[in-house]
């Protein structure tokens, strides 16, 4: 067959290609309230930081070296990396490298990344055109806007199919982020839609692999050569996503389509976006923050962990369905198991990226403790909090509970946070970056004049 | 969340990634039947063919122009074009330009279009390291093996929900084809469909839209790089299309997963591969060939068809239900115009590209004509077949029959037809390519020590 019937108005779906396109399009800096700029700016710090840790990651050095056969040229750089590669190539490789750890941002409550599709296709556009901080911080909100609206239109059944929400929402995010920092009009945003929307892929059964990679990457740089492609006056259908074929109904099974255009400008998904404070699944996050304030009582600390014979997490169904995972091979599959997560923050007082190797893994005293672990369900109980109950082979017991984990929303990562986090990651990574000045910049991006500084400041600086 | 659950062998389902990817790296050159090669020939004299009609198209003209622009060397030949490009960049434009018309091949039963993603992904990498002919011919029919086989694996429930098959199916088969040019063994090659797998893209809601070109360039490029990118090491999960979340199970409603494995080298899709002979949806076939012939008959022949007063089609009830089309406005929808498609087969004895461009289309005397059609529905019909019944105003009656339309199963197109094709294709598209040289190469690709010679010959050649 050739062609779909005739695009007909579609009772009672609202034309949300057009207005999110017109949104996008026609949004006023001076509009954008300081809340949704300072959240705008805490994502990208935390972008930076979560890339800057795979600076010498195995799997980004063999995407970089196969992609960098395909450099056109050298005009944007790489977080955390020397080289440097054309703006499609790099916008990709840096977006997996924000997402490789899944240590990046949560948006809730689609759980999308939405900061490593998006940023790295703005960043590396920056670097190719004159463009003002202010007006990439703007793109980048817009940006997210779309990613998170399409997400929430499409939740949950889209991640629950297999769809890799990041990644197939990304592009949509990335498209008319690049498309705002081109200065596309409203229609031509359409068709940047329209070319995202036939690039919109990636599955969660490649979690845990390094393929699952390859599809974030792809959201930012399709998202940015769609922008690129709608410039040159390439066409697509007038509803991309709400057609009868369209990415929405083609993709979920009963997407709630009028939210994605509702209250624009009124509300803000940025606001719903959070920041891990471990390199966990999210619904680990209390039972770490318990493990590690019960790791400095003196009946643990210095080793007494040894005399623990029982160890018992109370919490919501959730917990024990997604992290009851005994006996993990490798540090990936540890990112999702309490099993290794509850044993080494008790026994090491961490859980940062060194916490979740392989080596932490093929530990045995950690193997040991972590078989102690039972769950509880209680169904009351919201996933951002937990009980730990441990019982001593004396017969003694230690409780700790947590009602709000650190990096919820209800308690959400204090800004000094936030860049400790860069700190942290940057030494782990291991690339030649000043953090604290690229710290400074990311806070000040709304007057930088070149956009593009800050991004110069995350690549690896020359050997001095 | 991070992760999803262990791959655990899923009961009653065959390990079909392996089994593909084992088949298509042992499969050897001497157990591939002579009809399976010849099918694989006339599928690349067809898509030489198709491609050269886009020389000088717009759509191609801009992606070219931005694709360009992204290019790393220019070691890859474009068909129909003097321009060089990275075997990246070439593959997507010769996979859009193979496309672009919907004049290619069609498999059945899925209405895939087969050799637009998987030979421009093979003859780009012939370009860049040895290939002979025949390896490029083998890797070329096992590409279009996977292709088919997912593609009936999720048919028709696939397509129905808006996925445009082609380019969804066509990236595992660019993936197979260009990593059996590499010599990857089996494990390598489940890699390269899982990196395929989150590349899968693609909309029915973009037909007669640029955009659809796009995923179809895509599955071309992205399969190609997938193959490198399994070569470099990078894995994938062990079931990227039977797993729980993997391709078949996400993207279709309902998979036959054990057919895509089932009878490997014992059956050959190829052989259900199918040439257009109009550039038309195929329903249209049997009611061009009648009109075709009734335009030589003297009542209508020398302007008397302006004296007919009604035309009835009688045919399968597709036929009215995808082509009843009065008032098209651009080429493109005259495509699937069954209107279009009567009047101006009456009216110019001719049904090529010409006959369904916007020029044509603004003909008032073909629009005037085609305003005098209906339609009966005889569910007992063959979609291959039709009754075309010509009433003039004086009461007489011209009636004209097919049973099996030119370039169906039934009625294949002949070799020299496909020659002729390419020929016509060629002139047509404009580009200074000796067409009888380049149809030679193809039917002797066997015995070529270099599969790029014949790609080379595709190109524009430097003017006299």
């Amino acid at each position: 067959m050739t062609m779909n019937q005739a695009v007909s108005p579609l009772a009672g779906t609202p034309a949300v290609s057009a207005e999110l396109a017109r949104f996008a399009a026609t949004s006023r800096w001076e509009d954008v309230p300081q809340a949704v700029r300072h959240e705008g700016r805490r994502s990208l710090l935390n972008y930076f930081a979560v890339a800057l840790a795979a600076a010498r990651d195995p799997v980004l050095d063999t995407a970089t070296r196969t992609y960098a056969r395909f450099a056109s040229d050298a005009r944007a750089s790489l977080v955390g990396r020397a080289r440097r590669l054309d703006m499609l190539n790099a916008a990709a490789l840096n977006a997996m490298a924000a997402n490789v750890y899944d240590f990046d941002d949560t948006h809730h409550p689609t759980i999308i990344h939405p900061t490593a599709p998006v940023a790295p296709a703005l960043f590396a556009l920056a670097e190719t055109r004159p463009l003002s901080g202010a007006q990439l911080l703007h793109a980048f909100v817009l940006g997210v806007e779309a990613t998170c609206r399409i997400g929430n239109a499409m939740s949950p059944g889209h991640y629950a199919r297999g769809w890799h929400i990041t990644s197939t929402c990304g592009v949509f995010g990335a498209a008319l982020g690049a498309a705002r920092c081109l200065g596309l009009p409203g229609d031509a945003m359409v068709a940047a839609l329209g070319c995202a929307a036939v690039q919109a892929g990636g599955l969660v059964e490649m979690l845990g692999t390094a393929a699952k990679s390859i599809s974030v990457g792809n959201a930012a740089r399709n998202g940015l050569l769609s922008a690129l492609l709608a410039a040159e006056g390439l066409d697509g259908p007038p509803q991309p996503l709400e057609g009868l074929r369209g990415y929405l109904r083609v993709a979920a099974d009963a997407p709630d389509i009028a939210p994605v255009s509702a209250g624009l400008g009124e509300r803000w998904e940025v606001l719903n976006n959070t920041y891990k404070p471990y390199p966990c699944g999210v619904v680990l996050n209390p039972v770490i923050d318990a493990c590690l304030a019960l790791a400095a009582d003196p009946r643990i600390a210095g080793g007494g962990w040894a005399a623990i014979e029982r160890i018992e997490l109370t919490g919501h169904p959730l917990l024990k369905q997604r992290t009851d995972r005994p006996g993990v091979a490798t540090g990936r599959q540890s990112q999702v198991s309490a099993q290794h997560a509850v044993a080494v923050a008790l026994v090491r007082g961490r859980a940062g990226l060194p916490e979740f190797s392989d080596e932490a893994v093929a530990d045995p005293g950690l193997r040991a403790l972590g078989q102690r672990l039972g769950f509880q369900d209680d169904a009351s109980m919201s996933v951002d909090a937990v009980k730990v109950r441990i019982a001593f082979q004396d017969g003694t017991l230690l409780e700790r509970e947590v009602q709000a984990a650190r990096g919820s929303r209800a308690r959400p990562l204090q800004d000094g946070e936030i860049e400790e986090k860069l700190r942290e990651l940057c030494r782990h990574g291991g690339a030649r970056v000043d953090a604290d000045r690229l710290i400074e910049a990311v806070w000040t991006l709304d007057e930088a004049g070149d956009a593009a500084a800050v991004m110069r400041l995350a690549a690896e600086q020359p050997a001095a």
